[in-house]
């Protein structure tokens, strides 16, 4: 049967050329491209682990989990400014005013910030902020919004779309790398289907992390918080994640103790799970490595 | 299980307060509020055909379909001049010069145009030149170009996010509405699920189209190019989507004698094809309104 | 990438190769093979309308049923004597006694019988007193019970599995077929995905049926009423179904006046709504036999 | 918006209450039963290990494989004398032949034999042979089969339909619970999603181990081979199962110096990788059960 829009495995390197494992043989059949983000080394010789809040809704309570995520051992801080969100009525996030909080976060604690752009006539004013952009799920087929990022002189982290196949995400990747910037990271979180919303957010698909490091060189991190969207199910999911081959994970944390965060609670942990997840990433960095090459 | 981001239905009005039946009551439980496109009525006395080539790639191409469009009998004229594509080496689209070809097409046949526009920063120029713009399936949880659009003073029509709930839809639909333009049209165009490629490109979803009609006052067509992929499905299911219930279709075709369309030619019809898709949909304008109300 | 157990679509007419219009080109390119039930030609001039309640549940209620389906104009009269449940705990038919029950119905009505069974070792059993077997959604993979059917000299109405491959779906008629009985009707339920439990209870998947016409030379028909799970969407979807080139539908009766059936009242629709159904399917017979072939 | 078949998650427990932890307090909010197999502990000390061919084809390659497998150092031996297969073209198991040929390689190795049963009659006949009785993803929603096994005196093998929600998995098991035989261990093999085929057989699903085991206390463990359909990714999918929770493995092994096996050669590992696996999950036994469980 003859149907639009078939795409033929044997057509996929020509999707993401700049990208394709084949077409650039110097990275071998299994060779990662470091992405060094402030000397944060994603595909480097151990996983990264970046947590931080869902949003940024206040210095106190950003600034605060910045501390308990550097003394967690983290490396990265995460928190959105702007957000996404269903509605319009919805919480859209802190804005200008929580880059600012991100920047003070930083300053106190030296770590690295990643922290999601959404609008393309933004991306100039959150890449003087972000040591990393990061374009969410529902922005990875916005490809206006890629190119520009590709043109902002920062490493990326691509979020996967929540029903985008493997080569639609490469594809997506590769608008960035046309512009010339190849310090790209993607992010598993979850795809829909039909358990979602049963007993978990989105179904964790491990499955695409091997597969993607066969067809490309760039690493590939999961986001354990949205793919569960269950708070106690978000440490076995770190652990299996890495196990599966993931280059690092995306985590959101919460102070409980300053109440219930503005978005997602239920899927957010606290810092004593963070530091035993980043343990066993750190931990199992060398095995984690020298396993999950796939023949 | 708690789990996060889950709504439930209870909350569903809250998401889309201006858009929701429950909340507007003066639309009563089945009414439809038309929205006018250069005199075309969506949600009018009969349904609405709009027909058009994939992409505009060039003058005889755009301009010699548009007549064909207009003897077939069709309302409005489809036509890309900006495509998102897969991939960023494939055809992206004819861009400004396509939007002068629609123009002239608009002149030499009366028909009213509508084009998709995907940079926030073009929506003035798409607007100058379109009678209503579209906003495509991987744009639909782009928020930034949702408000964007309806700032712009035209009607919009929505496409379904290829794996978005129908929640998700209205709430992409009411980000629009909140800048105070309620001239939207919802058009369903296939949702990816396991079937997606076997035999269809997506899975036409129509239960949706009562669903939606249930819990929103808006119009909503079908786009069955995309929702089928396979052209000789492109009739019959543009015929079951009226009797489900729609109040238009969304319909690509090719001249075939020009060559390959640049883009899905494999679901394009002829235009023979669609003079008889036309005729069903006035044929059947009055039925469908008579029977497709849901108790 | 080499994975286990794809299916090329050049190899899909040796899994089914007694019904491939391929390997059986007798049937021409759209030629269904009529299969008749005591009279009813499921293939033939015009669409067949099989209607009755969910299940058996007492004399009253299916007699009673029964001679309102037949004054509907229905062709067949459908009821489960047992029932596969979600539950052990939940009533799982009437067996014995709803088999009679039946039959008193076709006496009292003339109208042939569709029951479905689970069990290979009651075959015997329940063809003794059905007119047609029915293998449910959930035993599509029952390839025992498959090849017992196949042997018991009866039609076989062979549901598809709720996220069977169109492939799978005809390997399992082809475990029918393999037996020496090529009397079986395809019947398309809805099948499982995202949406499922948002608006509607599976997904109708119309795409399936020009599909399945352009493969196999079998008739094809749809059940509305699990594939939306809400009465208010069975009227659109039966004239939806049938556009789309079904021939027939499979439809649940309930009359309420008796008290809330014991399984699936809310997609149960009444005899008036029935009757308004049938008009369309006798009515539009011809118009769907010209228009629904598949180029 | 009242949908028919939706259940609550209320109404769970009264779906499974034999099985259910809410129900049956004495397992605690995280204790788990244990189902004993000739000594082999499920959700015991430490995680189980099952290895074998796909299919029984000779004596030759099963027994051989037995003792690769037992010297690999794994806990029970796998093996399919019936296959349930798309086609009744293809080859559908050795039969009885392939049942003693397991019993040979169980005397040879002293490893218990798992095995799939498909038909109700053949029951006993295969609880003669094996130690534990598999009932296949196919079959989960076959009623019939699930009563026969219970009442057959042996432990049994549930996986999990490729497209049932968490609730129709518990409802199959409480289907044998209710013939008073609650060894039951559930088996995760993979989901039907939109990704399957491109680059995977089907969708791991992790997150179902965590959530079953909140609502259930049976064990459950994880088959690599089918949910990943790829070789090199059986290891690494293992470990990642074992870390987010699994009570243990199912495995497909081959030898291939024999040749290519009769089916799903490609998801098959060898015996090396095997011990691999083994000494992971023997390692990790501890550290798994510390951490797995749910708060």
């Amino acid at each position: 049967m003859k149907i639009a829009g078939q795409i033929s495995i044997d057509d996929i390197p020509q999707i993401y050329p700049l990208l394709s494992r084949v077409v650039n043989p110097q990275y071998g059949e299994s060779g990662t491209r470091v992405v060094e983000v402030a000397g944060v080394r994603f595909g480097g010789e151990r996983p990264v682990v970046i947590a931080g809040p869902c949003a940024v809704e206040s210095h106190e309570q950003t600034v605060g989990l910045a501390h308990a995520v550097k003394r967690a051992g983290a490396d990265m801080l995460r928190g959105g400014a702007y957000k996404p969100r269903t509605s319009p009525h919805d919480f859209q996030g802190s804005g200008l005013e929580g880059l600012c909080i991100l920047s003070v976060a930083r300053e106190q604690t030296g770590l690295p910030i990643v922290t999601e752009v959404m609008d393309p006539r933004l991306v100039g004013e959150v890449a003087q902020v972000a040591d990393m952009l990061q374009v969410g799920s529902r922005n990875m087929h916005n490809y206006t919004l890629l190119a520009e990022v590709g043109r902002a002189g920062k490493p990326i982290l691509l979020k996967r779309g929540m029903s985008a196949s493997l080569c639609e995400w490469l594809g997506a990747a590769e608008y960035i790398a046309k512009q010339g910037n190849l310090d790209i990271v993607l992010c598993e979180r979850g795809i829909r289907g039909f358990p979602s919303g049963e007993y978990s957010r989105y179904v964790l698909d491990l499955n695409v992390i091997p597969a993607a490091r066969m067809l490309t060189f760039l690493p590939i991190i999961v986001d354990p918080s949205h793919a569960t969207g269950v708070s106690a199910m978000v440490e076995p999911a770190s652990r299996a994640a890495l196990e599966m081959g993931s280059h690092g994970l995306l985590i959101e944390v919460a102070d409980f103790s300053l109440g219930e965060p503005k978005c997602d609670g239920l899927q957010a942990i606290d810092a004593t799970t963070l530091a035993r997840i980043v343990e066993f990433a750190y931990a199992h960095g060398v095995h984690v490595r020298e396993h999950a090459h796939v023949a």
